[in-house]
């Protein structure tokens, strides 16, 4: 069963197509910048490479380019559009409503649209790729996942707010967590390396940064909150803040809300403390003796760490924690940094061990380390291609 | 030395006169609901107690009813105002401009008043205490004490947001510090008591709720950040909040910024929970089986845990924990709560210890527990007459 895998973003497509439930990919690609003069298209077989520099004015345009690919004479994988049994969609947020995987109707994409109340970065580009794909492969089924779903069983507890009962009820304002997609797939994984499933802390690192408790097989807390905003310091969003900040900012310094907004998800973080959001330069910046980059490397490591401990007392006891995505997955330095001087958490990493590159799960702790310190690369498109088979 | 401590509140003063080095508490008493019809007003001396209900227009007309009590034939406790040394104040937010106790000069008055954007709830009711005080006791030196004055220690990386670096080089927007005052007289005994100052979590639970690292008698890191509002779950502020709620509120909702700040300052916390704001009336509800009730001290008491996790990471350890004031050093229900599931924090209560009440510093803990649970009462007015006194 051969299944197309859509991540649509605002201004960008990730996509692959695999079989079912072999799991073989037999082609996968992206493209970037959409709506601008020069897109970055790549597209990718066992047997060709294109990478090309194109306008690409809309995610219409996108998808019929890779569609006319998979068909094409050279490079295509498919004979027909027929082939394809289904689409699987990442969609960030699933809100109340959705807290599993669902076959796309119009009621499901009239939801997804509220929710983008929500997700205002993620939501509407979501709801246009399944549109598009919709136009272009009708035959296939269209099935959306959903970032928020795996973290439905946090408790009431955890996802609610300390503000008044009717912003819960009647205004669903909580807790709903994201990168639930990555989380499951990598704590699933790590359950079975680890061969037990008791108090997991899953730290995801990547454009997106998140971390999240996972108590016997199950997401039990989580920092991103209501929206893909809050907890720890990401490439330009700032996490945690003070909330008489923002009232200081408009009250007090004059900001209009959306410049506030626009401050703390796009120019803040990584990027507000440095000057720049790509942890590569900052690290090689910080080595050679840059003390802004410095000092925010310092802060995102603290921040990690106090979630650590936060999250150890919410489980009352810490089993392992993993590393994922680009930067938990690539960085040694943040996971060096992450493990020192938390012995009392019962983390000793093997140096060795953690500077060795792999693709597959690894452990990087010493022999006598009381808690697991797990690399594992996330693979969302393979957790969608997962959950679309199963629900089929 | 006679010295006179002046704690003034929005609408409340409280106030002691207390004889120095001894440490003697002449006089002490308060008046709240200034500027409504029945004020409450307090004034006790080791021989008279007056309880009255009057109008007190004004903090002016409240502290001259005060001076007139002291100098009176019957009650008094001064022949002439000259007696009075000093006036020590409490003002909560000191900025960055304030690191340490100092004399009130007409540019620590307009800074005080400058610092009011950042404490709009607090400084403006200090600067009118100070200002009467000058009135009143015009031979008297006026002192000021800060509650952020402790958290001066605490290091740039727990400090610092996580926006663009402009906030706090040009706008001084980083995190402070609050109930400093306390946390300094309660972590000085705690110290004293265990004979060692290493890795201390004073968890400060009143009318304001705020947790504190104190690390080698230092102020590490705390909850309350830029202004009084973040951190625990208070009784009607709601701590800390998912920075997009807010935005939500405001932007999908339509509110106000002024009535989002209302919402989450005055009408969140356990009242926005459940209707009350006083914990004895909660527990005492969730006693019965009152299933909000029971949420909110969950919700309290799990974010309390939390908070004591991710200090103990910052400090990759924990000696102590201290509760202190109100509720802190009166309820049994929140200190066994907060200590329950807590094994791998070395956290043991001994139920039977803790069901006592005392006026003085003590151990809740079994003779096992690997870490210490204290219970010691704070005393705002003394540390300030100690302060006041070593300045003088």
């Amino acid at each position: 069963m051969k299944i197309v895998i859509i991540n649509s973003g605002s201004s960008s497509i990730k996509y692959q197509l695999m079989t079912m439930p072999e799991q073989k990919v037999l082609c996968s690609g992206m493209i970037d910048r959409i709506g601008l003069e020069s897109s970055n298209f790549t597209y990718k077989t066992d047997h060709h490479t294109i990478e090309e520099v194109v306008a690409i004015a809309n995610h219409k345009i996108g998808l019929e380019k890779i569609a006319q690919l998979l068909l094409d004479d050279k490079v295509g994988v498919i004979t027909s559009k027929s082939e394809i049994v289904a689409v699987g969609h990442r969609v960030v947020h699933g809100g109340a409503t959705f807290s599993k995987t669902v076959e796309v109707t119009e009621e499901v994409k009239k939801e997804i649209g509220v929710l983008s109340q929500l997700a205002p970065l993620h939501n509407p580009a979501h709801l246009e790729g399944i549109v598009v794909a919709e136009e272009i492969f009708p035959e296939a089924k269209q099935v959306v996942v959903f970032d928020s779903a795996f973290h439905q069983t946090i408790p009431e507890v955890a996802y609610k707010f300390a503000i008044p009962n009717e912003m819960l009820d009647e205004h669903k304002i909580r807790l709903y967590g994201f990168h639930g997609t990555s989380v499951k797939y990598v704590s699933e994984r790590a359950i079975k390396y680890l061969d037990k499933s008791e108090k997991i802390i899953c730290i995801h690192l990547g454009n997106g940064c998140s971390i999240t408790a996972v108590k016997d097989g199950k997401s039990f807390d989580h920092s991103m909150g209501f929206s893909p905003s809050n907890g720890l310091i990401m490439g330009t969003r700032a996490g945690d803040i003070d909330q008489s900040v923002i009232f200081y900012l408009v009250k007090t310094l004059g900001y209009a809300m959306d410049e506030v907004s626009s401050l703390l998800l796009k120019k803040s973080g990584m990027l507000g403390l440095t000057g720049y959001s790509d942890l590569r330069d900052i690290e090689e910046l910080a080595g050679k003796g840059n003390r802004e980059c410095q000092l925010a490397l310092d802060m995102n490591v603290y921040r990690i760490q106090k979630y650590i401990g936060a999250y150890t007392a919410a489980m009352n006891g810490l089993d392992a924690i993993v590393f994922t995505a680009g930067i938990g997955e690539n960085s040694s330095y943040i996971r060096k940094s992450v493990c020192a001087n938390m012995d009392f958490f019962g983390l000793d990493l093997d140096d060795a061990k953690n500077d060795l590159r792999s693709k597959d799960t690894r452990e990087i702790n010493t022999a006598s380390s009381r808690t697991k310190i797990l690399v594992i690369p996330t693979n969302e498109e393979l957790e969608i291609a997962n959950q679309v088979y199963e629900l089929l």
